[in-house]
C-alpha cells in the first residue's frame, strides 16, 4: 500500500487509479468502477454498450482508461464509438481508439499502456461467414491479455473435410475457442479430435426453431464431447475465459 | 368394386375387409379403422399404444389384423402386449405376435398374410446404444414395408473416425434414417457425405436443457446440411417416410 | 484427377474450381467454399443472406459462381441483391442474375451453365397467399435441380372442398412439398390423400400463441399422418431434400 | 326471500342450501362452497380432485349434493370414488353414486334431485380413441344440464372420408364440442363444414415436440376457421361452455 | 342451383359469385377465394393484412366483394388501406370503404348489401383503454353479422367496484365477449356474475414476463369460472364466434 | 359524504373528483377512472403509456390531475411527453409537469397538490448503470409516496467488495428495493445482509438465453434468501409496493 | 462478544451457537449452518427436505436446534418425519417435533426455545381447498416469527361475493399473503380492496397450458393491482416476508 | 503401429485394446467403443446409465476396461450397480468396482490399471448440500484424471461471510468448479474473488419457475464475471474440463 501512496504523491499515479487498486473499484462520476478484474486478472474492463447511452459509456471508457490504462467496449454501435472517440480524445493526450466494425468492439488505450504477452497459443476457430462478429470479439479480448491467437475459419461440419483438413492446426493450440451458430455441431467434433480445453461460443445465427441461437446452445451443452459453454454470441466471455486458461498455462511454464 | 363384392359372395373377404377397401375404412366396435394407409400407401396401420388401455389397444389391433391382414403396434408395454396376444390367439387361427422389447413393438400378422419386398435399400443409422428404442421402431415398419435395411450403429461424432469409416456403406443407401439424441449432429454429419436423401431422428436423450431430444431436434431443424426431420422419438414416422421414398424408387426401377 | 488437373492446364477449369472438385471446397478471399453440395448432390449452393453483410453475400456468390457455374441466394434483401449484381457483373462476363422478390431469392448464373432436367414431378402445396414466400424459395431451389414442378395453391383446409377438388393433381406428384402457417393442417390432410412422400413446410404466419410458424410446426411433427418436416420458412431446405428424392426416381427410371 | 325462509321453517330446504341460494354460497366444514354456479347457470358444482385429498373432495360433494342435490367430480382415482361412496352413503339416504371409469367423472345425486331436460342438441366429435377420456367429461357436464347429445368418434382428419362421411350428422347440432390431439387439426376442418358454433377440446396425446396437448392447443387457437378453445383436457369446461350456449338457444326456443 | 344458374343468364349474378355459391369458393386471380364461410355462417370474409402484400390483399378485397357483397380486414395499416380504397374505387361503382383507425379495420361494401340484422344482444366488455383495439375488431365482425352491441369499457378487477356497477347491463346480454391484457382476470370475474356463454379474449398488453398477452391467455385457459378462450389479439375470431352463437339464438327466437 | 357534498357545493371540489372518492373511480370522456388507488393507498395513479396512443394517456392524466390532483405517466416517449404537457397546460393553470429521461416517468401536477411525507427510508440498490431506468421509475413513484429515498448505485456482486462496504447504508433502510439484470444476484446478497424486508427487482438486461431480465427475474424467485419480487422493469410496482411497507411504517411511528 | 464468550464458558451456551453468533455460521459435520437468518431477522432456519436424503435434513434440523433453539422443515416426506423425530429425540432432552401433514412443514424445538410475539396482524387468504399446502407454509413460518395471523379461506373469484363479504377482515390486516392456483386472480382484486401491502403466492393448481402455477405466477406478474409476488408454492418465502413486515411494524408500534 | 502389434503378439495388449489404439474405437459386441478420449485426453470413459439397460451398460463397461483399463459411470441405479458387478467380476480377475451412492457413480477397474498424477489442484466448490451429488460426479472423473481435489462446501452467498471466509482457499486452486442451485450465484461471486478459470456447474435443486436448475443454468450464462459453463448437473463434463485444464498447467509445469 506504501508503494501505490508513494507513487500518488509522485504524480505517477492518479487517485482514481490507486483507489482501484487499494479498494478493488474506484468511485467516479460515472459510478462504481470495477477495477478488479484487470488488476487481478488482467482481463480489460470491458462495457457491453447495449443498455447504455452513448454518454454513460463513453464514461465508463474515460474512467477505465484512466484507473487501468486501457477499456474494451462491446456491441458498439455508431454514436457509442463517436462518443467514446470525443470524450477519450478530449480527456487523455495521445490516448488511442481502435475500433472493429465487423465485431463491434472498441479498444481505448492510454499513450504508456502497454499490453501483456503470453507464452500460450489460444485457437479462434469459426464455421463459417456469420459466425465473424462473435470470434472477433474473443479475438479481440485475447489480443488484450496478450495471447497468440490462431484464426481457423470456415470448417462448418457440413463438408467434413474441411475441419479434418485442419487438424493439425486445431492440436496445435492450448486451448480453443469454437464458434458455430445453427446446429453448432462444430465444437463437438473439434473436441473430439484435439486433446486441449475447448470453449464453445454459440452464434445467433438460424432462423425458425432454435433460431437466433438457441439450437447451438442447447447443442453444445448436450454434446457428447467435453467441453464447457459461454452464452450466445458471449464472444468477450468466451475469448477472456480462454485468456485465464493461457494465463494460468503460461504462468505454469514460466515457473 | 364388383370383384370386392364377388370376394365378400365367396366368403374370401370379411364385410369388414371389404368396406375397408371400399370406403376407405372399416366401422367397428374398436371405431372407425383407417384401413386407407395400408391400402393405398403399403403403410400397416400403426398403433400408439400410449393414451390407450391395452384393451383399446388389443381391440384395434384386431380389427387391422381382420381387414388388413396385420398390425404394428408402438410404445407397447407389457400388459400391452398381452392383452394383444390374448384378443388375437383367441380370434384369429394361426395368427402370429411377434414383439420386440427394445423397440417396444409388437406386429401382429394373419396367417396368410405376406409382406411387400421392395427393391430398395434403407440405412437406418444410430450414434449410440440409446437410440435403439427408436431405430428399432424404424425398423420395424419398414420390415413390414419390404425394404433391404442396413444397420450402422454407434458412429456419433464425439469420435468423428467411426462415421467416417463407414463411408462406403453410407452410399449404398437409397434412403437413410439417421438418429441421435443430446446434441444431435450425427445426421448433418452424414447428409454432408451421401447424395442420397436424409431423415433425421431425434432420440430423447440427455438432461439438463435442451434434454428429452429437444437440442437434437433443434440442432436438426437448423441443419445447415439438406435433411427432412421427424417428431423426438418418431421411429415409426422415421421408417414409413423412408419406406415411401424406398416404394417411390422401387416403382421407378420396375417401370 | 487427370483429367481435372488437364482441364485447368487447358483452361477449361479455373484453378478454384478444380480444387473444388478435388477437396470438396476451395479456399477463397471470401472463405473456404463448400462446393461438395454442388458436385455431388446437384443443389446449388444456397447462400443464407440473413446474418451476412451485402459484401459477404457477393464475395460468396461470386466464387460460387466460379467453381460450381452458379449461385443461390435466399433471404435477399434489395442491399444485397444490388451488391451482388454489382460483383458478378463485373466479374464475370454474361452472367446473368435473376430475383424473386416475392421469395426473395436471387439466381447468379455463369453464361455456359446450365441446369439438369429430372424425370420427376414435385408438387409445391400451399395454403393460402401468406405461404407464397416459402414456397416461392422451394421452388426456386427444385428449378435449379431440374424437378418438374406443379403449383396448386390456395387450398388450406378451412374450406376442405378446394384441397378434395385437387386429388388428382396431388396424386400425380412423385413428391410433395405442402406449405401451411396458422395451425398448419394441411400436410396432415394432404398426407392422408397421396400414396408419394410428403414434405411438410411450416410458414410464420399468424400471431398470438403458435404464432411464428410454432404451431404449424408443432402440429406438423405431430402429425397423424406420415410425413417428415423442415424448419419454419425453411423454404430452400424443403425444396432441396424433394430434389434429393426426385433425383433417386429420375435415377432409377433412367436405369 | 320469504319464500325460502319458509322453506327452512318447513324443513323442505336445509340451512346450508338456503344460504347457499341467499348468498350464493355457504359456510361449511369443508369450506365456502360456491353454489352460485349451479343456482344461476344450472352447470353442476364440479370438484377437480386433481391437488385435493379424497377426503377434502368427499367433503365438498357431501356439500354440494346437500345444498344443490348433487355433484361432479372429475379427475377422480380409485381412491377418491371411494372415499366419496363412503361419505355420501353415510350421510345422504337413497343417493345414487355413478362414476366412469374411462372418463374419470363422478356424478353423486341426492334422491329426489331432477336433473334438466334442455330442447338443444349438442355434438361430441372425437378425432380417435384417445380422446374418450376428455370427450367423456365433456359428455357428462352436458348430460347433467340437460341436453341431447350426438356422440361422433374417430373421424380424424388423416382420413378425410371419415369426417366428411358425417357431414348430416354434424350439421344437425345446435353447438359442437370436437376434440383431437396430435395436431389438433379435426375442430378446424369441422367448423367449416356447420355453421353452429364449435369449441374445440385440445387432448393431451402425442409426445416429443408439441406433445401433451400443446400443438393441438397452439393448433387450435390459430384455426383458419372460428372456433373457440378451452385448456388441454378441459373436457368439463368444454361441456359446461356448450351447455350454456344450450340452454340460451332451449331458452329462445321455449320464448 | 337452377336458381343460380339462372341468375347468372339474368346477369343478377357474377360467375364469380355463382361459382362460389355452387364450389363453395371462387377461383380468380387472387387466388381461391373462399366464400363458404360467407355464404354459410354469415361471416363475413375477413383477409388478415399481416403477412400480405398491400397489393394481395386488395386483390382478395376485390375479389370478395365481388362474390360476397363485402370484406373484412383486419390488421390493416395505411398502405393496405390506401391499396384498398384504390382498388375497389376503380372496380366496383359506389362501393365503401370504411375504417377503424384504433381497431386497425377496414370495411369494403358492394353498393347493394345490406347487412343483416339479428334478434340478439352481445356485450363486448373490456378491461381498460389498451384493449380497444381488440375489441373493436370484434365489434367490427359482430357489426357486419348484425348483431345488437352494448360496450361496456374500462371495468378492470383493480378497482372491483366498476364491474360490479355494471351487473345489469353484464346481465342483459345473450352472450359476451371480455377482453382483457396484463393478468386477465376479468372473465373470469364476468363469468361468475352472468349465466349467458361467455368468450375471453387475452390482449397483448404488458411487459416482462407473461406480457404480449401470454400471462391473459394463460390464466383464462386456466380459469375457474367457465368459459372459452381465443387467441391472442384474435378480436375477429371472439366476434365470429359471438356471432355464431347470436344467429343460433336469433335463429331459436324466430321460429 | 356530506362533506364531499359541501365541498362540491363550494366549488373546492369538481364533480369528477367527488365521483370519485364516493364511488371510487370517475366517469369521464376517456373511461372509468380508477381513483381508489390514490385515495385509500396512497399511490399515485400510474398510466402505463405502452399501449396507449399518446392522445389517450394525455387524456388520462388530465383526469388523474382534475380528480386527484397528480399523475405519474411511465414508458412515456417523447410524443407522449408533448401530448401531455400541451393538454395539461390547456386545461389546468399553473399546474406543473416533470420528466425523468432515463427513467421515461412523467410526474403531472395541480398548483395546489402537496405530496405526502413519510416517516420511513427506503433504499433503492442498483448493481450497475444499466439498472437506471427501472430504478428511477421506482424512485419516482416513492417520491410521490414521500418516503425518504437513498440511492446506492453500482454495487453489482461481480466485485463484492463494492457491497460490502455499503452494509451500513444498506442496514438504515426500513425497506429495500434492490434492481439488478443479468444474473441477478443481488437482492439475495443484499437479502443476507439486512433485517428490513427486500423487493427485487430483475431488469431487461443482458443477451442470449435469460436475456431480456428472465435470468434474474428467475433467479430472484429461486433465491435462498427471503425476498419477494416484482415483474421485470416494474419499477412502479416495486416503488409502490415499498411505499406501501413504508406508509404501514409511517403509521406504526406515528402511534 | 464478551458476553457470549462468558455464556459458553458458563456451559449456557453450546461452542456451536456461540460459533454461530460470533461468525454468522456454525461449522457443523452437517456442514456449515447459518444461523445470521434466525440471528438476524428472527427467521427460523428452514430446511428444504426436497433434493436432501432424510438423514441430511435430519443432520441439519439437529445444529438448526442446537444453535438456535429450533428448526422449520418444509416439504417433508413421511421418511423424513421419521428421520428427524429419531434425531431429535436422541440428541436433545425435552425437545418437541410438530408436524403439519397437509403443509408437510415440520418444527423441532429444543426445550427452553420461546418464540417470539408481534404486534402485528398478517392475513393468510386463500382462493380455494386446494392451495391449503402452500398457505400452511405461509402460516408455519409466521406462527414461528410471532405474528397475530388471521386465515381467510375460500374466497376465490368465480364467485365474487365470497371475498367481497370479506372485505372488514381483509381491512385488518397490517400485511396479507393471498394465495391462489389455476388464473391467480384473488390477489389482483384483495390488493384493490385493502390498503396494506400484499404478497401474492401462487400455488401449483391446474392442468394443461399454464398450470403447474404458470398461469397463476405470470398473472401475479402482470397484475393491474400493486403487489409483489414469490416463487411458486413458495409458502415459507411468503410467510418471511410478510413476517420481515410484520416485524418492522411491531418495532415502529414500540418505539 | 509395430510396438502395439508386438504387444498383441507378446500377449500383453488384447486384440480390442489394440484396435481401440490404433482405429481410435474398437468393434465389440456391445457397439463400436470409443477409446480415444481416453487415450488422447486422459478422460475415463464415462457411460451415462441413464437411458440404457443395466445390460446395455454393463457390457459397456467390460468392453472399456479391456480395453483402455477402467470405466467410470454416471447416474448408475441399483440394478446397474449390481448388473456391471457381476459382469465385471466374472469376466475380469481382481477387477474392483467402486461405488459413490451420493453421486451415483461407479468406477471399475482392472487389476494393472493406476490412474495418473497431475501436479494441479482443482477446487470444487458448492453451495449447499443439495448440490453433492453433482459436486460428487465432478470430483469422481477428477479423481481419474489425477488432479488434487479441495473441496469447500455449504458456501452458498444468502450469507456471504461463509464464501469471504474461504477466500484462501480458493485462490489456492489452479482452477475452480462451482456447483450451485437455485439462483445460481455463487460462480459468480467466486470467479470476482480470484484469477484462475471458473467452470460453473448448476444443479437441478429448486421449484416453480426456474426450478430444475433452470434459474441456476440461466443466470451462470448470463454472469457479470468470466466463467464457462456445463449442462444442469453435468457433474461429469464440469469435471472433465477442469481435469483438462490441469493436464495442460500439468504439462506446462513439467516442461
Amino acid at each position: 500500500m506504501r508503494d501505490i501512496l508513494e507513487s500518488v504523491a509522485a504524480g505517477e499515479l492518479s487517485p482514481a487509479a490507486a483507489e482501484a487498486r487499494l479498494a478493488g473499484y474506484a468511485s467516479t462520476d460515472a459510478g462504481r468502477f470495477d477495477a478488479a478484474r484487470e488488476d487481478r486478472r488482467g482481463i480489460p474492463e470491458a462495457i457491453l454498450a447495449d443498455g447504455k447511452t452513448p454518454d454513460e459509456t463513453a464514461s465508463l471508457v474515460l474512467t477505465a482508461v484512466e484507473t487501468t490504462g486501457r477499456a474494451l467496449v462491446t456491441r458498439a454501435d455508431e454514436a457509442t464509438v463517436e462518443a467514446v472517440r470525443t470524450r477519450v480524445d478530449a480527456a487523455v493526450a495521445d490516448a488511442t481508439v481502435d475500433t472493429d466494425e465487423r465485431a463491434r468492439t472498441l479498444v481505448a488505450r492510454a499513450p504508456h499502456h502497454e499490453p501483456p504477452s503470453l507464452d500460450a497459443r489460444v485457437a479462434v476457430v469459426t464455421a463459417g461467414t456469420s459466425d465473424a462478429a462473435a470470434a472477433g470479439e474473443a479475438t479481440a479480448v485475447l489480443r488484450e491479455m496478450g495471447a497468440t491467437i490462431d484464426r481457423i475459419d470456415d470448417v462448418g461440419v457440413a463438408n467434413i473435410n474441411r475441419v479434418l483438413d485442419q487438424r493439425e492446426a486445431l492440436r496445435a493450440a492450448d486451448v480453443l475457442i469454437v464458434a458455430a451458430g445453427r446446429e453448432g455441431a462444430l465444437p463437438t467434433v473439434v473436441a473430439g479430435m484435439v486433446d486441449a480445453p475447448v470453449i464453445a461460443l454459440p452464434v445467433s445465427v438460424g432462423y425458425g426453431y432454435g433460431g437466433e441461437g438457441d439450437a447451438a446452445l442447447a447443442g453444445m451443452l448436450q454434446s457428447c464431447s467435453v467441453l464447457s459453454v459461454v452464452n450466445v454470441d458471449a464472444g468477450f466471455v468466451a475469448g477472456a475465459q480462454a485468456g485465464l486458461v493461457a494465463q494460468a498455462i503460461d504462468a505454469a511454464r514460466r515457473t
